[in-house]
């Protein structure tokens, strides 16, 4: 094979004593950034201000763990029961976070993306345009990725999202539109399918100016951390090749007063 | 297969409208603690206070990204380059986290942790433990996990660490050790081999009263978004299936005043 | 979570003392049918006669290794020289082939099938269902997925793949629609693109009545042995951390006489 | 980063329109021998006879598929579920393989190979070297790698490898260190704990040259096609997101006259 010319990055420079992200010395981002202002340093390449970053550190904490039997943890955690070192576990969750489990918000980005777009083509009103969708994802009897959840009627990690995005002065147009379209979808479809928690990080991560391509790996980033605690609970608590059925777990941590 | 008893796990609490992690209401630690202080949390049981989450934010920044040609980002480029998803990127990057490369921090703690633990059992000075533990490895011929690098002699990072924890008033025992060892490493090996990031942060997550078995995983939990950067350049600045060739590769970001 | 109903598999009926495949007591088939033979049982439910057979073992040989350069096998050897276990190296191999690397022969089934489907439905000729495939891609400026390769330009492979099928009596319909596509493309296209190894393996399976989601899964069986060939050589002939250059190899083993 | 001078390869030579396998053209390998015996020469750089091929076939049929519930199934299933493309499913298949899963092999064959280096030191009966290895372990209160299985008592695979490396003329020292073991275990302990079929395959391999580094990947090899038949099932019989319970799954295949 012959010799390429040099390929380029701009991510982090590498020197002897000196690595700079996105071009801001590492060792004085640290004690200044948050790690979560770094994580939007490294994908942007813009250094946020405090409200975006306490924005980020809230989206994160959000999405942090959701309970032992989710599919990514109980994939993890049947590798871990075989003796997987732990960069395999946390392979294995991640592996298992695709379209059904953790993969909508790029799509639920994309799709209030369209909304807006539809909104400044058209000259049309956040309702209007809200409508319009939310007609066309009923008449092709789709799901509208974002809304209705499982487990959660009332999402209270949504409402607090969304408070703190207004608190915060980091909702826009995105925030707006997707709280449009929770009611028009109320009303046209004649039942409650509240925005759940991917909708409002889908929103919120739009009008923080992330790209949809990066929607899911937020979700990934703020899970990586659950699922190596679930991991090492495994480790721990459990003997190895045990049957770990899904359908009978139950909690047995603390609770703390609120 | 007979149905077993059921299995228990102490992490997140998950009902109806209600998640809890490690006994809080999620919504409750949205926007009152941070991602890092969060992981600490998930992790450890324990809501860490506002030093340990400064620490926790400084250790993660600190090993976000390490430059485009480490091995970890190399493999999680080359599957990138042949059309992987994300998640397989972040996969492929997290399985070429080992021994070798990123798994320094637990072998770290554990040597520390054996000179504190020697300190305590025979009642020595920090000096007399770190003078035979590292006797020990000079007569065996074996390198001190954590201290040295490949690239830097005088790794800004670990400075900016140990600063930081002497200002939160972090630093406990094992960060004195660390440093008792790096004076005389240097002394009975006639050379300088300071104390690298790995070892600092090592040293550091001891005092904060983390396991050496999570040890390595900060370098993962780091990692995992600079590896996403980098994933995302590939994608969008690269054709397919181009060489990467590591010996060829130059920074063309931007650079920041200080 | 409420206790569902059994779920059903029909690949493996397990019992005390029995082990069936698709069937089969699987010491029956031990010593009884080749590994190939088996691949094809567990896929497809059905034993295929020893001419099926000899086309397995010839498909999955002709796709065990093609180098230590291939993006699949870098990413495997980075894993490894950080120190990764043998199946986290074949598992970054793995998750290393996708769309650009390995991913052929899945969309070469698809586009053979739809070429005979609209013989099918049209009544037309095997030459004039090739034109009009073949035009399709030109006037769209594609490429023909399976036609032309980097390093071949007549791929030892292919020749012989076609040639055994037509020995064996295995080619069909799908193999006359590949040969007719190759004279084809080169008559419209002006210059020679022959059937590449992803081609003839495409066609030839969808003659022995594999489904075009399993096609590409034959380049994945086949080159798992190559994978852990070049791990191994990775773990024993070279030191931790190197840097793996790809422009930079040679090959140093033996030439044996034909 | 200064440019290494060139790394060596001896698996495969790729050069235009000719791939040399450990020497041998692979257009004339394929037809001639096959995919087992590929896989052979593969990894150890030596053609091998028809023998030693159709051992290796029985090898890895034996061990292709064990049913819907082992660990690594059902990761590989509930990675599937989320939406995982197959590769992925592999991976994390494959992942999910390790000490307690799919590991015995590489173990048992250096327990066998101690006890054939005891024997060759000490001059002493196979007898007396197999003796003295199940007592140091029965005195240890350790498990012997390769015996006892959780669900076959008298597994009808070990039977069958050891009769076919009989009738072959594969079977040598390791096999009746084996077998010796086997009988001396079931004395010494006063309860049969029959040789498992990865004991079986463990002396098999070490009779046929193989080193024990490799033991576990022969379970990976054969496993692989088991589970993409897990995988495609679970993706065409499957809804997205099911709980799957390992404790509640039956057979409904067929079942083929003997």
């Amino acid at each position: 094979m012959e010799k390429n010319s040099a390929w380029q990055s701009a991510i982090t420079d590498v020197q002897p004593n000196s690595i700079r992200l996105r071009g801001y010395p590492i060792d004085q981002l640290m004690g200044s950034i948050s790690f979560a202002q770094a994580i939007y340093l490294a994908l942007t390449g813009n250094l946020p201000d405090e409200r975006y970053g306490r924005l980020m550190d809230a989206i994160l904490v959000s999405a942090i763990d959701h309970g032992a039997t989710t599919p990514s943890t109980l994939a993890a955690r049947t590798a871990t029961s075989t003796g997987a070192p732990i960069n395999a576990g946390i392979a294995v969750g991640l592996l298992s976070i695709n379209e059904h489990h953790g993969g909508a918000i790029e799509i639920c980005m994309r799709m209030i993306q369209s909304a807006l777009d539809d909104r400044r083509a058209s000259g049309c009103s956040v309702e209007e345009a809200a409508l319009r969708l939310v007609n066309g994802y009923l008449e092709q009897k789709k799901r509208l990725p974002g809304f209705g959840h499982r487990v959660h009627s009332d999402d209270p990690r949504t409402k607090r999202l969304l408070e703190l995005a207004a608190q915060e002065q980091v909702a826009g147009a995105a925030v707006e539109m997707a709280q449009m379209l929770t009611g028009v979808l109320a009303r046209q479809s004649g039942r409650a399918l509240p925005l759940n928690v991917d909708g409002a990080i889908a929103a919120l991560l739009l009008d923080m100016g992330i790209e949809p391509e990066l929607g899911n790996t937020f979700f990934m980033m703020a899970r990586v951390p659950g699922l190596i605690a679930q991991i090492r609970e495994e480790q721990s608590r459990e003997r190895p090749m045990r049957v770990i059925d899904p359908t009978n777990q139950t909690y047995d941590g603390m609770r703390r007063e609120e």
